[in-house]
């Protein structure tokens, strides 16, 4: 990511200049081995593996962070922030764990954050929510924003594969890392959700208070049914607004096979925005790689370069209303589908219509597969209205209890 | 789409004197009739018939315009930007024909004019281009960008309607006007794409420059067999860049089921740009009417009174390269669909094909049809591999002299 920035500022100095309106000129980089052979040709005496050489050197002006993680670049941003340094960067976790704090020292030195490249990759996402969404009132953000999932997923839903083949296969493509949990368990969604959600509605949103559930729990069968029922398997990140609250949840979800979320491939990302003015937008594009981050890492250093030429700060200040409130899970309003393995023998579905008659949940369609006539078990496939989550949640539990019933296999919310 | 913006200057001032660090104070408003009864609740005193209250009044800063059409907004606009006013506009036909002229003014003069509503309505394209996709360099843009054209052509689609009967639907549904030849005839999406075309590429395109089809050639029986080829019918917007020269037209086109053009609906617009770093983006949305219109409006008014606040001009200039020029139609290359209609009898085939191979035209599908057996007659459906468009329209135009051949019904281009 950093070749692809240091590639672009190196060979595209011209057009960079002209279009900036002042020379952008790569003072140093900071590398773990300065020793190591790199990708892109960088003067071996820019680079540097000690920190407060870019930090202290009072004529850097503006540190670009493309590194990621927590620490030590928190503190790093924060250095470089507090000595009147600008900073642009891509780091998610970061900017949705103490972005308010890092944009409101920024406010007070009079220096920008730009963190475009911190979400959906080069898609114009922090930019459109900061100016020219800015007449509107947000009503709902929803998104396929997690490029490595959606890879996942897609190959489950084309080969029937199971999860494990799924995630090797990404890896094998360069779409996943050896460690697969911050994507698979909906943690680097939830960062950007929150990153989404605090600019969208001006609030602040931890990704602590986001609602997560990964998709380690979805079995090839479900894609088959999915489709039965018109849906696709999407890893969603949702947020909506509500009287005084909004909603904030990232977990798969079978998604309506004519919405536009539905249709995102292989590892694109897509935001889908409402609001009280504008309707609808979708944006789309690639939301992850060297080059579509470079792209909004070195799209944000020209605004900002013609910003510091004017001499004044050119971006418009955040304010994020500590007062609204994430809404508990378990208040939300959602539809659900159950897939449940029973005995197959009379009372089956009395028993389990019972549990979701007494939770007061409403039933919208409803499969039986005789599916293992030699072990006398069938798979009922149900779906719901729209009801309280904890009511979904407390039916799924009274259902795996019931005594002929096996296992509730899978409980996905339908969007 | 004036009183739009008006109601959100008048019940958000609170909200958006917030986000624009200053208070947005609504002056003056220009109108034909200053009785007529208005949508929106404004001061009688507001109102005005005489351009030179607005124009003329130095406590007047910025000139918001969406009235549309060349004079005399093109001589307001002017006035406005010679005597210091910012000028924020939706007159698509002012910045297709004489943008670059107001843009050199407004720099001259150290104001800002703004028109993101000029294209696409509130979707982010022109913030998208200025400052978003700065680092790349811009490789094509294309486009469904007018929604009249795409509603027609869906409903012609869906109930094989004639063109006329599809175009009152849409009069009747408010997606058309009275007389829809702006839209109908391409004109409409041949000024935005001289918009975006200049943009994307900092060059001069005028109107002019781009090659110009609307949709009135196509009949019903087109989309049965768009549809059994695997395509979707569009009218597209579409511009390349090649070696010092760039293509850019407006027709229709049969576009892959499977490209994310295909799937535009209704009244929406979608922009696909493919840039270097960033790859292909997709931003869709609803491209006009007055509330998408106001948005991106406001938008830019909340943007320019930021800017304002800090005494500084906050947006980029523009330059336009003259010396990069449009490359005529018949040099473009591209692949077409041909419908036939000739007698059903030995021979024809032959004479089809000898033409084509004559003209140097590579066949890619063919399908026969004898859909009129009382007549003779038959119906020749054939699509091309890419050759350069003269070459594809001499063939059109000598199959069309052929002896048995009684009429080249359709001619289309694939996209």
């Amino acid at each position: 990511m950093g070749s692809r920035v240091a590639e672009r500022m190196l060979t595209w100095q011209t057009q960079l200049a002209r279009r900036a309106g002042v020379e952008l000129c790569l003072r140093r980089v900071l590398v773990r081995d300065v020793g190591k052979p790199r990708m892109v040709e960088i003067g071996r005496e820019l680079l540097t593996a000690d920190a407060a050489q870019l930090l202290d050197d009072p004529s850097i002006q503006v540190v670009v962070e493309v590194a990621g993680g927590d620490e030590p670049m928190r503190s790093y941003l924060e250095r470089a922030i507090a000595s009147g340094k600008h900073v642009v960067t891509a780091n998610k976790v970061v900017m949705a764990n103490h972005g308010p704090e890092l944009l409101s020292l920024a406010a007070e030195k009079n220096v920008d954050v730009y963190f475009e490249a911190a979400v959906g990759g080069g898609i114009p996402l922090i930019s459109a929510f900061r100016t020219d969404l800015q007449a509107n009132r947000i009503e709902r953000v929803s998104a396929v924003i997690n490029g490595t999932t959606n890879y996942v997923l897609g190959r489950m839903a084309a080969e029937e594969l199971p999860l494990e083949s799924a995630v090797r296969e990404a890896q094998a493509a360069g779409y996943a890392e050896a460690d697969p949990t911050d994507d698979v368990g909906g943690f680097d969604a939830t960062y950007k959700l929150a990153i989404l959600g605090s600019i969208a509605y001006e609030i602040r949103v931890r990704p602590s208070d986001i609602y997560r559930e990964g998709i380690d729990g979805i079995e090839p069968v479900d894609f088959r049914y999915a489709r039965e029922l018109g849906y696709a398997i999407k890893l969603i990140a949702h947020t909506q607004r509500h009287p005084g609250r909004v909603e904030a949840r990232v977990h798969p979800a079978m998604v309506p096979l004519d919405h536009p979320l539905a249709q995102v491939e292989g590892a694109n990302n897509a935001v889908f925005v409402e609001g009280d003015l504008v309707g609808q937008v979708l944006l789309v594009g690639q939301g992850a790689g060297g080059r579509p981050t470079a792209s909004a890492v070195v799209g944000d250093l020209i605004d900002l370069a013609r910003s510091i030429r004017r001499g004044v700060q050119s971006r418009p200040s955040f304010s994020f209303d500590d007062r609204v409130g994430v809404i508990p899970m378990g208040e939300v309003v959602t539809r659900a589908y159950y897939r449940i393995r029973a005995e197959d023998r009379p009372g089956v579905l009395a028993a389990v219509g019972q549990v979701f008659a007494e939770e007061g949940v409403s039933i919208s369609s409803f499969i039986q597969k005789d599916a293992w006539v030699e072990e006398k078990t069938a798979e009922l496939v149900i779906t719901t209205h729209p009801t309280a989550d904890s009511r979904l949640q407390r039916a799924r539990e009274r259902i795996a209890q019931l005594e002929p019933v096996r296992a509730v296999s899978s409980f996905l919310r339908v969007f």
